[in-house]
C-alpha cells in the first residue's frame, strides 16, 4: 500500500528562472502544499525528484574554481541528492511536524555494457558557445552536441538496474517513513566483477528510476508530477487532446507512433508503461493539480492491460479529504 | 552493541592540501580501508564526519556565482552531507561489497536561545582579507573574526539536543544496516512552538552531535577518530605525555584545568566524557592506527567513573580478527 510519488524537475523548478536559494525554497514550499493531501494519509509514501537545474548550478560553479578544478558529475549529483533532499525533507516536515521523514542518498546500478554508455545523448549543464564547448570537448574529453543557443554536455543515460540502497528503502517505508530518495534519477554507478560500485559520468532518466525503486518496495500506485496536467495526443499540434485513461498496451503503441510528441512526456509514458506492464497503476499528472488528479478530474492514469478500475479513486478521495 | 564511530573533518583531509575530487577520494579510500577491522564485524556502526574543508570549498564557489548569489550555509552543509557520504559510501562498499550501508541526511535541533546562537565563535569558510572581510560583514550581516593570516566568517556554534532522523538511524541500525550520517554535525535546526524546523547559519561540533546520536541509537562505544593518536598532557609543552585511561571526571577536569590544550582535541575530550557520563565508553584515537587502538596498544579510553574495564577490548580483538 506504498505510494511512490515522483515529482519531476519542472515541478520543482521554472524554466528560466535563476536558480537562488530562495526561489528553490518558494518552489519547494508549493510541492510539499500540494503533496499535503497524500502526506495527511496514514501510508507512507517514496518520493524521488529531479536535479537538472540544480546540477547546472553546481556544474558551472564547480567549473569556474579553477584553483581546485571542476568535481565529477558523479558526486555533484550526489550533492543535490543533499541540497533538494534538505529544502525538501524540511519543507515537508514543516507542512506535517508529527509524521516521519528522511532523505536516503542514492546509487543506482546501470550496466558498463548498456549500449546507451556508447552514445551520450543526456544534455547536462549550461549551455556554451562554439569555442568553449569545443575547448571543453578537447582539454575534459566532453562529449558535446548543439543545442538551443549554442551547445551543451551530453551523457549516457543508461537505464536503471537497481538501486543499491533499495533494502533501506523499504525498512524505512516499513517503519511508517516517507523516504526522500533517488534525486535526479540516483547516481549512475557500475558494478565490476568483484561487486565494487563506482560511479561514472552519467544521468539516469529519474522517472525510470522511480519506476525501479516503486516495483522494489511493492508500492501500488506511482504518481509522475509534473507541469502538464497529463498527457496528449498531438500535444504541440492545432487540437492537442487530453488523454484521461491509457492501457499500458495502449500507451506503448502512444510512445511508438510518436504521437505524444518529444520532450519530457515520452519517458514519463515509458515509466507509466513499463508499471503498469508490472501490474501497478501510474497516473501523470500536474503538482498543482494534484487534488484533482486524486478525485480522477485531472492527469492520465496509465492502468494494466485489461484492469477496469481506472484507478483506486476511493482510497485517493479518503486520504485526500482527511 | 551498536559502535558510533566519529571521523573527524582532519581524518578525511590532510590540512593545506587543496579539496579536489581526486584528493578527497583518496583520502576517503584511506578511511575506509582504516575502518575495514569495524566492518568485518557483524554489529553495524554509525558513522559520522566532519564538513569544514569541504563546506569552505562550496562557501567559496557558491559566493564567486554573482549571477545566481551565494546559498546559507545550511544547504552547502547538507549539500556536503550527500557530497562526502557518497563517497564514504561508495567507498565503504567497494571494501565490503556485501554489507549494508546508508547514507542519511541529518537535520540536528539546537536552540533558539542557546547563548552561543548570540555570540559567533566558529570559523567557517576561506580566509579573507580585512577590506573583503569588512565588506561581506556589512553585505551580508557576517560576524567576522581575526584568524591567521587575515579574517573569516565567525557562526554561532550552540549545542545539539537531537537530531531529527534519529528514528531512522536506529531503524536501519536495526534492520543491520551501516548508516552514514550527521555529516559536519548535522544542519542545524532552531524548531518553532509549531513543531516546523528552519535552518540556521550555525555549525553543530561533529563530535558532541555524534554523542548526542550515539545515545539515542543506545550504542556501547564511541570511536572519535582524528589525525592524532589520544589525548596529551601539555600536547604542545616541552614533555608531552600521552595518557591512555581516563575517567569523565578525570577527562573533565584536565578540560577545565586546560592541560590538554586549544583546538580540536578539548571539544573531543568534552565528547568522550559526555559519552562516558551515560555509560558509554569512548576512544580517541588517530584513524590510521585504529588497528592499534582497536588493540588497546594505541589511543585514549575514556570510561564511566569507577569502571574498571578500560575497554572491551576482547570484543573488539575479535571483530579486528575475522
Amino acid at each position: 500500500m506504498t505510494r511512490d510519488v515522483a515529482l519531476g524537475g519542472n515541478a520543482l523548478d521554472r524554466r528560466g528562472e535563476p536558480i537562488t536559494a530562495a526561489v528553490q525554497r518558494r518552489n519547494v514550499e508549493l510541492a510539499a502544499e500540494a503533496l499535503a493531501p497524500l502526506l495527511d494519509s496514514d501510508e507512507p509514501l517514496v518520493i524521488t525528484h529531479g536535479n537538472g537545474p540544480q546540477v547546472g548550478l553546481l556544474m558551472l560553479e564547480s567549473e569556474a574554481d579553477t584553483a581546485v578544478g571542476a568535481y565529477p558529475l558523479d558526486v555533484l549529483g550526489a550533492e543535490t541528492e543533499g541540497m533538494i533532499g534538505y529544502m525538501l525533507e524540511q519543507a515537508l516536515i514543516r507542512r506535517s511536524p508529527h509524521a516521519r521523514f528522511a532523505t536516503l542518498l542514492t546509487q543506482t546500478v546501470v550496466s558498463a555494457v548498456d549500449p546507451a554508455m556508447r552514445k551520450p545523448t543526456k544534455p547536462v549543464g549550461p549551455v556554451y558557445d562554439t569555442v568553449t564547448a569545443h575547448r571543453l570537448a578537447e582539454q575534459r574529453g566532453f562529449s558535446i552536441a548543439p543545442d538551443t543557443g549554442g551547445w551543451r554536455r551530453v551523457v549516457p543515460s543508461p537505464e536503471p538496474i537497481r538501486i543499491l540502497e533499495q533494502d533501506a528503502v523499504r525498512v524505512l517505508l516499513d517503519n511508517g517513513t516517507t523516504v526522500i530518495t533517488a534525486g535526479g534519477g540516483g547516481v549512475p554507478v557500475v558494478i565490476d566483477d568483484q561487486g565494487r560500485p563506482m560511479g561514472i559520468e552519467g544521468v539516469v532518466d529519474k522517472d525510470l528510476t522511480a519506476v525501479v525503486l516503486a516495483l522494489a518496495v511493492g508500492a501500488d500506485s506511482l504518481l509522475l508530477l509534473t507541469d502538464v496536467d497529463g498527457v496528449y495526443r498531438d500535444f504541440s499540434g492545432p487540437r492537442p487532446e487530453k488523454i484521461e485513461h491509457l492501457s499500458a498496451r495502449t500507451a506503448r503503441s502512444l510512445i511508438a507512433g510518436g504521437a505524444v510528441g518529444r520532450g519530457s512526456m515520452g519517458p514519463k509514458l515509458e515509466a507509466a508503461a513499463r508499471f503498469a506492464d508490472r501490474g501497478g497503476t501510474a497516473v501523470i499528472a500536474a503538482l498543482d493539480q494534484m487534488a484533482g488528479a486524486l478525485a480522477g478530474l485531472s492527469g492520465t492514469t496509465v492502468a494494466p492491460d485489461g484492469s477496469h478500475s481506472i484507478f483506486d479513486l476511493e482510497r485517493y478521495r479518503t486520504a485526500g479529504a482527511r
